[in-house]
């Protein structure tokens, strides 16, 4: 009557699904203005110098140095005021010997200078003449071409989250149409009779269906399109049929629910008709121990827990991967760091857990306190999660104020392969 | 010829900008699935318990705890299997004495029953009889109504940045329409004669306009809405057309460049054309010293300066915190927390210091690297900042290993008032 399954640990199986082909990058182009939070498809790369010219970093004159030598307070030095240049402006000839040029922030060091003098330094002058106190050396108050940024450069390599910064580099370099990554179409199925729509009041023995709407934003975050496809029928005729027709239309297929070790459970069902071949059924993990992932004619088919905090933890470790790698990501798992925990873990557990925590700082230091109730079957203490405390299978319990691994939920940079080393039960 | 500003402390002018009233918050309905990163408009608050009724974790039997008494490896206890129900279902009746109801995870403990025996612990069964061979107490295995949630709980305050865990909450109780925040829509205007469009090829002396997008995206992060206005004319009358006809259509207006010391800064005119009152034209930091900000008929006007970093920064410490307060946020402010700096700053500035860096982490310790170069102008300091270093102003330099207070870019979660304490030099 009951199935048993084989726990797989969850680097083991995490691989498993990386190792599953299909799901390539693929790009597409969008107007800068779009482009925040998308994913560059392309390395980014300076096609000139940075800045592109000489230029004045503050309000000021410009002055060949040498004509200033020996300038002292006492032993004022004077220049003849040749003209004046903004921003955008070129000055049309060569500066000649005891000349200045009134330059502004920004703008092109005229041809023959070579230092700038700061407008507050100058506390005698006229519209002709000005008086300057001090020598200057050549190359004082100039930004040089290419001291930012040299052409040639790779700024920002694909697969890179745009932010604003990034987005200041696609202006400066010209990109008025950026190359990102097009969002993979990740499907989202909701299983199981006790589910109600978000609208509809509540009855007894049912809740609402929250997993699917949970994802969708997983989904977002992680850098997908969420496609919503409701719930699965009751009869598992009509359920192959439905996932078999989502695989066609999206990259990615999730269902949540349904796939507990119960007699209703159709996944497996579904798979073996679909001729999709099982990864695993069952991990070392808690929550989301009963989650299957398997591979249908190259689009991966995840049977996620129904669970909430189940569900949220599949998710953010198996799918999200696969999501970022075929955004052109190298660093498509969640970043993995060191906090100090904030709470008791007295009771050993078998399988690695994963516990919802809000970050904190303590002078300096990571401390990531769970929220709420850690069960699998608990909503609340997803709300606001920055990140996975990850505490190992083991005959031990944890105790607050050791070290642990965390995964930051939040972060856009992510890591290449967080499970190795430290966590050692992981290898198990 | 040059007018002399009196820098303002950074705290001073923040609290000068907060000061000034109008942008009141104001909500909207939108459909749950399209509520990622937005800003909820109101407490989110339990219409019901959460689980809204006793259920069972596991698949298994629902018992009567009392009919196990004095079961155990030699003595097996026997029950009758008088059903099964599924998640969503109800038993239609109340359990009687010596019987055992199939149960599914997540489905409702009948009525009579008050302890499940998980599925695994049978070793002995049939469809109608069922060995159990340990005693059960009353209370096993059962997740209670309420355990996660109670009715009446405040769970998500207004002003939260809506995540993945919030929207499950959001859908648990039922809202398929969720109150969020308008979108301050915020103006942005670049000046200065040197801009070229993205587009355009670069010309001697001239710059592509970088500062108008990356802070469209900075608008973004902080959940406003961009409105990009293009850029002023070069003739006073028609600026002040401009910005006047600009302040009508948003909630705050920012311009960027032709705000420096410069003679061609036309920013004090129009704003006093316009009837504004100033709150300050010099702030005591780096970048960014040159920033202007007025008062414009209970409008927010900010001029800040056209480099890039300067630029970036005075829109994170100022524009920022009066967007997300019009977003129901209690914590408009960026989240100030302590690093270890990653590098030497020898050089003492009597201006507080902003350095753009990346996070990283050194054994538990958040580690704070500067990226780049250092300079107002620098446009490839800004890619990839996770944080601002705060560096007082002061007499001394800074060496590497010191702790320093850092502000997050990329939270979604701020603070209250992050110029106090520690930071002492922001009071002088």
């Amino acid at each position: 009557m009951v199935e048993k399954r084989k726990p797989m640990p969850v680097a083991e199986a995490v691989q498993a699904v990386m190792n599953v082909g299909g799901n390539e990058a693929k790009k597409e182009t969008i107007p800068l203005a779009n482009s925040y939070r998308r994913i560059l498809a392309e390395d980014l790369v300076a096609d000139h110098d940075v800045p592109s010219f000489d230029r004045s970093p503050y309000d000021g004159f410009a002055i060949r140095a040498a004509d200033s030598a020996g300038a002292n307070r006492n032993r004022p030095i004077y220049f003849r005021v040749a003209g004046e240049i903004g921003a955008g402006e070129v000055f049309p000839r060569e500066v000649q010997e005891g000349e200045a040029v009134r330059i502004m922030t920004g703008a092109q060091i005229p041809d023959g200078c070579d230092a700038v003098v700061m407008l507050e330094l100058i506390d005698e002058n006229s519209e002709e003449i000005i008086a300057i106190k001090r020598a200057f050396s050549p190359g004082d108050n100039i930004s040089f071409q290419g001291e930012d940024t040299e052409k040639g450069a790779r700024l920002v390599p694909k697969g890179t989250s745009i932010d604003p910064g990034v987005i200041a580099l696609l202006a400066t370099f010209g990109y008025a149409e950026v190359p990102v990554a097009i969002r993979p179409r990740v499907g989202i199925i909701a299983t199981g009779s006790e589910l109600l729509e978000v609208h509809e009041p509540l009855e007894p023995g049912k809740i609402r269906n929250s997993n699917a709407y949970m994802m969708a934003a997983q989904v977002e975050r992680a850098g997908g399109e969420p496609v919503l496809l409701g719930k699965l029928p009751d009869d598992l005729d009509a359920c192959i049929e439905a996932v078999s027709r989502a695989l066609q239309d999206v990259d990615m297929l999730i269902t949540t629910g349904g796939a507990s070790v119960g007699d209703y459970d159709y996944v497996p069902d579904i798979i073996e008709h679909l001729g999709g071949h099982p990864l695993f059924n069952k991990v070392a993990m808690r929550p989301g121990s009963v989650t299957t992932v398997a591979d249908i004619d190259k689009k991966l088919f995840f049977g996620l827990s129904g669970n909430p905090s189940a569900c949220f933890v599949g998710f953010e470790l198996f799918v999200r991967p696969v999501l970022r790698r075929s955004l052109f990501s190298e660093k498509p798992h969640l970043k993995r760091t060191k906090a100090t925990l904030g709470k008791d873990y007295p009771k050993p557990n078998p399988f690695t857990r994963f516990v919802r925590a809000t970050l904190e700082e303590d002078d300096g230091r990571f401390v990531a306190k769970p929220g709420g109730l850690d069960k699998s079957g608990s909503v609340t203490s997803i709300a606001g999660a920055d990140v996975l405390i990850a505490l190992p299978g083991g005959s031990r319990g944890y105790e607050a104020g050791m070290d642990v691994d965390i995964f930051l939920l939040e972060d856009h940079k992510g890591s290449e392969w967080p499970w190795d080393s430290s966590v050692a039960s992981y290898k198990s």
